[in-house]
């Protein structure tokens, strides 16, 4: 049986280039398409990507062009059309190469809801900055009329700033096992997800404003879909501690213990590597494997040769 | 077994209000949810919508807030945007229904592509106005620089104008066939699908700035699903002749020659009614059912009790 794993992409990756045209992030989506379809042979294919730079322009131009007729979505919907945007380029681009490689290999998008938890301490501190920046007084006249929570962001002007909440389940799960086990390719819980939780009372599914961190979403989604190894793929082909120092050292196989150790002296950026080590050992500790690499080196983390892999027990 | 329905949601339903903004618009769609699960028990249902004012919004938002930083995204990839956007919306709100219900019946939305033909008549004469209005310099100018067509839009100003050419075929059939078969509700081929072609020597997918009719993209998907019943759901119970006016006559079940018979006499809008209608005999030419109606009588229609219900052969 062919060994299922989750791919969570970099949310920049697709703006390696700086370039935020749909030209450009769509040939960036080709090399990518080109790698999944690589190794789609050997495994059933499961990929989360972020949306970062992408959902801030999206907001940036609802924001800023929003009239009476044509008024601005919210966040939750435009983590939606992201979905449909980045969806999109990386299934024509995977569909592309599989064309290239005369296979009828099939890959599909799927716009995904994330459930959070409405009590979630992150809603009491919102942490994520989003969209354009303001001037004080614009910002704290924005924030009265749309209940936003604004913060000055390291002295490049004022932002709106949301909740960073845990992702607890995936409303779209089953119909992704329905075609991972089909030996289709699914694109899933884009940008970590359209954040709902369930209403107090009714149960219902309702949006909110908030940004789930897409490492810890494609966890939750590996952990769903019974995967057996979520790799964060990133722009280095390895965690690395003192990175950039005299003393830099890339991580290779190590154990979730050892790792966590690493955590706690300070080695790792929230924001930044912190959320991949974490979505990977958390992964690791449920007995899959987690690993960290950039996509040139996936092929070959794959097959235990490269990348950052993190595992409960490690025989060295 | 049950039989398999194919709807397609007009795109100014969500906004039948005028009200554009995201709450007005879930509002609609929790409306058309409702419906939706009242019948899940009895069909296998997949949705397809328009985006019309969607997406028009969509690009206004984009073009007039274009920057080099956040640039504006093209019409195909603002396609795949809005299908998120309500591919989202829908699915919460059938979501929605079904957790009223008590019930755990499954509804996903897949990003579609839909295939045209490059060489498509309607490439040479572009006629569907999409985005904002501009005067006639403006106009010009973006046209040089964009490669756009414009024309001057019934007094009301200059707009840009896209191809609208014919459905052949939708790259994400399998997975939606796969979903639907499991008896998971599908949306799929929203606003007509993003318009792709392939190329002329590498045969790759490559999207292209065009409008797909969304009741021609809709039967193309009943047609490649091998559904029983394909759905117009509009803004009237039936198809009217004369409408509004004293000898104005509801069509209720009609052949497809009997009707057809009707369009040559120039008894349907071309863009309003006559797709509809089209698009019905198209599938009912098939040996399926087609049906025209509105959301309030989808129920008894599909009884053979409402709406205009176009067939083969019709015994009165």
């Amino acid at each position: 049986m062919k060994k299922r794993i989750v791919l969570a992409l970099g949310g920049n990756a697709l703006q390696k280039n700086g370039e935020a045209t749909a030209e450009a992030q769509k040939k960036i989506a080709n090399e990518v398409g080109e790698v999944i379809a690589d190794i789609a042979s050997q495994y059933e294919i499961i990929v989360a990507h972020g949306n970062g730079p992408q959902v801030g322009n999206i907001l940036i131009h609802e924001e800023s062009a929003s009239t009476e007729k044509a008024p601005a979505m919210p966040l939750e919907t435009a983590v939606a059309m992201s979905q449909g945007q980045i969806g999109y380029w990386l299934t024509q681009a995977i569909n592309n190469a599989f064309i290239k490689k005369n296979q009828t290999k099939k890959v599909v998008t799927i716009i995904s809801q994330v459930v959070v938890d409405r009590k979630d301490p992150a809603f009491q501190n919102p942490t994520k900055p989003i969209g354009q920046f303001y001037n004080e007084k614009q910002a704290k006249l924005l924030a009265k009329q749309n209940k936003w929570t604004v913060k000055e962001d390291a002295g490049r002007g004022w932002r709106r700033v949301v909740a960073s909440p845990k992702p607890i389940d995936i409303i779209e799960k089953k119909s992704i096992l329905e075609l991972v086990a089909n030996d289709i390719i699914v694109i899933a819980a884009g940008g970590g997800g359209i954040p709902v939780y369930r209403t107090k009372i009714l149960k219902h599914l309702k949006g909110i404003d908030a940004v789930i961190d897409k490492d810890y979403a494609a966890e939750k989604l590996a952990e769903l879909t019974k995967a057996d190894i979520f790799v964060s793929v990133t722009a280095v082909p390895n965690v690395f501690i003192n990175f950039g120092l005299k003393n830099e050292e890339a991580l290779h196989k190590i154990s979730t213990k050892e790792i966590s150790g690493l955590i706690k002296y300070g080695y790792f950026k929230s924001g930044s590597m912190l959320p991949k080590v974490e979505a990977a050992i958390m992964f690791a500790k449920k007995g899959g494997t987690g690993i960290i690499t950039d996509i040139d080196h996936l092929k070959d983390a794959l097959l235990g040769k490269a990348g950052t892999i993190i595992s409960k027990n490690i025989s060295k």
